[in-house]
């Protein structure tokens, strides 16, 4: 135990000892029935004569803080309430260090703010019907599967498992990574892979090499809220590019390209988020020649890619890339499951070497044990197994939700049936904004994702984000049910 | 399978496809004997007739790169030789798109220049002797144990676990770390506790925040080079301040937080890397004290703060801290083992919600399922039990390794015995410098740490860094056996 004494103070050390334990006692850091360090113990590694340890405890025994077991030690007595919260009101009085004042006046992130603004609720209750999320369904995740995996790689691994490993990413896992994506038509070597902590992760270390402050990305508008949030916080100016049923309007952006000269297009042609359109292919090829005239390397984030549930397949922008133009990324986090945190990038030229030494300094690498046991999952054929599976029920729930839509909704709503992925975006009749119907909606306990969230610049208040998968079909429908009498009661409210 | 296809091109659709499964079978992506999607299948997927595909197909076969068996489909045939490695002499004469060109003209981060002018070997050969990791002993890992913890759990917890989780990390392991660092004197508020992926996230988090380009960042020289990396990254300029055996020498500090106005102090006060040495009590005070006249915050790098073998204990800086001017960051990567990748930060004040904003916007979150495996392996005592055997079995190798120092080395190679962590810091002899040392090691079977990558501005070219922990003790006398007859070799050189 390291106990802070000071030498010099007028506190005797004995006196130092005693509230510092008694403090640790309180905040509830020492539990009750710890057994405190024998005194000589303590009394070694603080460097103080042991009679000063002895005179501290006697003191806390007198104050009934700790109780003496005769040829056992010392124990901690004190019952602690529960923990006490960190102490909310003092921070406003409390005069945090001047730098940290100036860094709370600092702009918040835009997706923060929004949240705050809107009142967003974090938590899911019993009987909310979720609709916010952002991820596959829980229920699907084979835990088990990957369980067994877990098991066998510890069994023929061992320690190897768990030292830092290729800062790249576990390269077995990168070969079974350029499988899956030679059937997306991608022709990838495992070389120019690199494993990531998610795709978000991947998404920050491509804007954190590319961006300087007051750079220009351009993007769909709307798109993922983490990307604008990442963006932003890199300090870069994002220019909007509209999205209809064909994904990005590409026809717009060579005027955007000749007056920003951005340095980045970010973009997800494929089950876009939030609207879950699929960028058409002659606008897939329109865009990766722009980029190259240009001189704009593209970011392609395809978290859904392998999620289509009908209709025809689109290549992927890196699969039409001759040059290194495109940055592709992708993730097992939809696909699998969110809480291994794998990610991907595959990039090709001199911009890979560099994105692997920043991933290095970031945070070293991510996690080997994981990496080999997703390979293990992976490779024996189960991953395959789980998404077909997961492709047959996510298109049942995709059309339980369409189905409802048709059934409850008022007639100006409007949507457009997506062939793929996670989302379903709802345009708002008229008079109802995204703000007003969240409250409404969550006392109808049911949880949408304000469209608002989504928008990087001026942003549309008449829409939101349905995520369809996250249930069975019969809740889906409930939850839309629901919705659909919050804004007929919002409609009432506007009307009258 | 996802085919790029040009419908306008002059070549035609089934001679597309041919084309592109051709490539995928030549680069080793479709292996022997793995299974094409049915023509039917195919031509679905991508939309055109099946009599395309079909033809696709018959073209393959009669090149022989596919067979059919009759009634099951078309499998690939050909065996590649071998993977075929990135076409790297298409690299130079290869046209990068130019705004990649222009990022390779970018200066590199200062560990990778010196790293590549050292002529670094990062894969330890089977005879060679490596004393130049940054880790704990590969032997010592408690792979079998966390096994057992991570079984628990997926049983336990099922698909709970893998969820996206808290983005600040899983609470009862932040709690838990509270209870750690009670012990380590500091009063911790879970809450206060954000996790990352190991302590290298915990610094860049920070330095992300903190830092500008131009800002001036206080550290130690040397230091550890994976933050002279880092504060690099972000333009950050570093003022070094030297190292004597009782850590950072703060008497000179004062001067210079006058002159340049840092706006971060990073330190590693605890067994040192590379040096070893150990902040004293008065130093620790005193740093605390002018960081906050000065209202600039210290970065507490405890990568090892656990690993002590004898001497006083030294309180952490964060427990001296009355106002929220520290931040503190710890790991398990030594401690435990580094493919889990868990370290974690602990700030308090308005800094702590931007950090976890940060955290998020970054990679979302660290893997819930590896956290709750660390919580239940430390919770039922493992991890304690584990570090008291580590500690007694690094002691012993840290005598073994000061032994064969006293034994082997020349009179005028200096050490200084360190009372913890991982490393010992060699000076050499006058006319021996690492560079030059380094390639005579490695012709004697060992290899260490060049200091110079330690240094963040001038660079001294006299030390370099032993690891002592990573082999038993017989091994690391045997390297150093090995090192001292380099030296004396070298030494000869020069005297000749």
């Amino acid at each position: 135990m390291r106990i802070p004494l000071d030498h010099y103070s007028q506190l005797p050390l004995y006196r130092q000892i005693e509230c510092f334990l008694h403090e640790e006692i309180d905040s509830g850091a020492l539990q009750t029935d710890t057994k405190l360090p024998s005194t000589r113990e303590l009394a070694n590694s603080l460097g103080v004569n042991r009679i000063t340890v002895i005179n501290a405890y006697a003191e806390l025994e007198a104050k009934g803080l700790v109780y003496t077991k005769l040829g056992s030690g010392t124990y901690v007595a004190y019952p602690p309430e529960s923990l006490p919260d960190r102490k909310d009101q003092e921070t406003d009085e409390q005069r945090w260090p001047l730098w940290q004042q100036q860094l709370s006046h600092k702009a918040m992130l835009p997706g923060e703010l929004e949240k705050e603004r809107i009142g967003l609720v974090s938590e899911p209750s019993e009987d909310l019907i979720w609709l916010a999320g952002g991820q596959g369904a829980v229920d699907l995740f084979p835990a088990d599967d990957f369980r067994k995996s877990l098991q066998s790689i510890l069994l023929r691994d061992k320690t190897e498992a768990m030292g830092y490993g290729d800062d790249a990413g576990y390269l077995p896992l990168r070969a079974t990574i350029a499988h899956i994506l030679a059937n997306q038509g991608i022709h990838a070597h495992p070389k120019d892979i690199l494993i990531t902590t998610g795709s978000q992760q991947a998404l920050s270390l491509v804007a954190n090499l590319l961006l300087r402050p007051g750079d220009v990305v351009l993007l769909e508008s709307p798109t993922y809220s983490g990307a604008i949030d990442l963006f932003t916080s890199e300090g870069a100016q994002l220019v909007g590019v509209p999205v209809d049923e064909n994904g990005m309007q590409v026809e717009r952006i060579e005027a955007l390209l000749r007056t920003y000269h951005p340095k980045l297009i970010y973009t997800i042609p494929t089950f876009h988020n939030p609207t879950g359109a699929c960028m058409s292919g002659t606008r897939r090829r329109q865009l990766v020649a722009l980029a190259k005239k240009y001189n704009a390397p593209i970011l392609e984030d395809e978290f859904v890619g392998d999620l289509r549930y009908d209709g025809r397949a689109q290549p992927a922008l890196k699969s039409l890339d001759c040059c290194g133009d495109v940055i592709y990324t992708g993730t097992f986090s939809k696909m699998l499951m969110p809480g291994i945190r794998v990610g991907y990038l595959l990039a090709s030229g001199p911009v890979y070497e560099r994105l692997r030494a920043w991933k290095h300094t970031t945070d070293l690498a991510s996690s080997n044990l994981i990496q080999r046991a997703l390979e293990a999952y992976i490779s024996v054929g189960r991953y395959q197994t789980h998404l077909n599976r997961a492709r047959r029920i996510y298109r049942r729930r995709r059309d339980a939700a369409i189905a409802a839509l048709h059934k409850y909704m008022p007639d100006d709503v409007e949507w457009i049936t997506p062939q793929g992925g996670l989302f379903i975006w709802l345009k708002l009749p008229d008079g109802v904004t995204d703000h007003n119907l969240y409250a409404s909606a969550i006392s109808h306990k049911v949880a949408f994702a304000p469209g608002s969230l989504f928008f990087p610049a001026e942003k549309s208040r008449q829409f939101l984000r349905l995520n369809f998968v996250m249930h069975p079909g019969e809740i889906i429908a409930e939850g839309i049910r629901r919705l659909s009498e919050a804004i007929s009661n919002s409609l009432g409210i506007a009307s009258s």
